[in-house]
């Protein structure tokens, strides 16, 4: 099936419609070595082009800063890539936000294509445009929104994801589902977990959430492409989650594993906040238990955690922004939270 | 006197009208210590807001690289900048094009303003919306097409110029004749030169110079903002100056002086293919030498000269282009120059 995403270059989103490139011009296809050895041969049967040329990169996130976009800008350099070139970023939410960054700064601006090979990079990172890195000060801070010429995901490659990896990805499924459809969540506790997590449940599964994530996604990134309103919604548990990646050094939680710990977060603020009840919140918490997600996070240093907020990219003149479940199946953007209420929230955590 | 640049989101080139910003959210200027030293405290008596941060970085196009944007990078988030926040270049080219691209891949993109300082970057880096860094392997290869909010050209800036900044911002005013029009020609040559490089001449100099580029630029980059057609045209004597100043270090010429070569030898090419009389020729490079520009450079290698054309921004599935001037006061894009050729014209400087 194909999606549409109606930005201001609309471009499509193939989900398990088969994969057959041929381009006029050079090619480089970005990855690391794990997704390179599992499926380069399988994707270089199907890319015909004049020149081609592989960039492979350190894999995980701790690696996704501007020292490997410096790296990967040489290894362009180094190709002779032209203005005309494409860049195709094959493997997961890593590898498309770093792709996405240096296609949009290298000779300032060539063509990309996403090609995810993590389910988290089918449902969220590989669509939408927002590219980036980390630094030391927090998660994303240096990016650009660009977006792809075409995103091509194809089931095939999550049979060879491992436990963790599936569950990170579905959680940012689980996400989709709080904040814009509650319907989704009895489908999400219908699903076999023990099938789902060794990658054993039936392509269907697979697709549906892929295709209705990006259904999703696609929708809002149309109203609103550069986060200026609706957007946000989509950084539910995110301003927590980001928080939790930086302080462990981006080593410690797969994106969606920080994610899932973020969204009970959200939802104990919630709570604190009357927009959410208690048995809400341990419906998720149970949901995101049962994917063997983590829902928990010892916050070593309140106040440093909470300083943090103000570097989140929805934070402006001096207000946190907060997107919360008010109930299941409904986000709001919340910015007059009582710094006391918040504190209250987050001594669950300490 | 105003001069509107017509991209998508159109904006104001303000010529002497004065300055005075007030701004609502946190303000960083990015600067250099001797810049600083000579204006800041001008500057900063016309502007208001909330908060306020100097970020000074070293002085010199050798500077213009990753890793000074990564500092830069660092300080925006120490002084918790925000997307509502606003970034100031206040220098020359090297500074509007590395607070260019830092404010467009800060946090995804925040606002930003130039305030040029040096003949050169009124009359061209400050306008346009190129920003951008050199690696090793060439100029200005990694960077956006990211578009001021205003610039403000202030001709009391230009008058602690040295004699080498002066000339060199003059060259690219020269290139903006014998691409566009003939006629400037005859106004730059009679332009006294002494006190022209002394900072000496009257302030309608200035003015007229700074005016009819302004002019010119925006015209052209309001046709064409990314460089997909005729804003080529302004990359006269660019594609060789790319070279020297790669082949350089950056360390021996100032852009323009740079530029003032590349002319010559553009000229020179155009010559050999009879676009150009050798009469032009000598105009052009004893209007240059009036201006105490260079117009020789000694290429060492021929050959690796020859192979870092593949390198410039212009050039594309294997072939390199050309902006000529046939005659002087039109350019063209020439882009199937016989090697043969291309070399003759390049043993004038062996």
């Amino acid at each position: 099936m194909q999606v549409e995403v109606k930005v201001k270059n609309p471009y499509k989103v193939f989900i398990n419609e088969g994969l057959n490139l041929n381009f006029k011009g050079k090619v480089a296809i970005l990855t690391n070595p794990k997704i390179a050895g599992l499926h380069l041969k399988n994707l270089l049967e199907k890319i015909e082009c004049e020149e081609l040329f592989i960039i492979s990169v350190k894999d995980g996130e701790e690696y996704k800063n501007l020292s490997t976009i410096e790296e990967i800008l040489n290894q362009m350099c180094n190709s002779k890539l032209d203005r005309k070139s494409l860049l195709i970023s094959f493997g997961g939410g890593v590898i498309s936000d770093m792709g996405g960054f240096a296609a949009s700064i290298y000779q300032r601006g060539i063509k990309f294509i996403n090609i995810p090979t993590t389910l988290l990079a089918c449902v969220d990172a590989a669509v939408g445009g927002k590219t980036g890195v980390n630094n030391h000060f927090g998660k994303n801070l240096i990016g650009t929104f660009y977006q792809p010429k075409a995103v091509y995901c194809e089931s095939a490659f999550l049979r060879t994801l491992g436990q963790r990896e599936l569950s990170a990805g579905l959680a940012e499924f689980i996400k989709m589902a709080i904040i814009f459809d509650a319907n989704l969540l009895d489908f999400i506790e219908k699903i076999d977990a023990k099938n789902f997590l060794k990658a054993q449940c039936e392509d269907e599964i697979f697709i549906k959430i892929i295709a209705k994530s990006v259904e999703l996604k696609a929708k809002i990134v149309s109203k609103d492409e550069k986060e200026s309103g609706v957007r946000m919604l989509l950084n539910y548990g995110h301003t927590f989650a980001h928080i939790i990646e930086n302080e462990t050094h981006y080593k410690s939680y797969l994106h969606g594993e920080a994610v899932a710990i973020g969204m009970n977060m959200a939802n104990h603020l919630s709570y604190e906040l009357g927009l959410l009840s208690e048995e809400e919140c341990e419906r998720i918490k149970n949901l995101l238990q049962k994917f063997a997600l983590p829902t928990y996070y010892k916050i070593e240093n309140i106040h440093e955690f909470y300083q943090a907020f103000f570097l989140d990219k929805k934070s402006a003149n001096h207000k946190i922004r907060f997107i919360l479940p008010a109930p299941l199946g409904k986000g709001i953007i919340k910015e007059d939270v009582p710094k006391s209420i918040l504190l209250k929230s987050l001594e669950h955590f300490i």
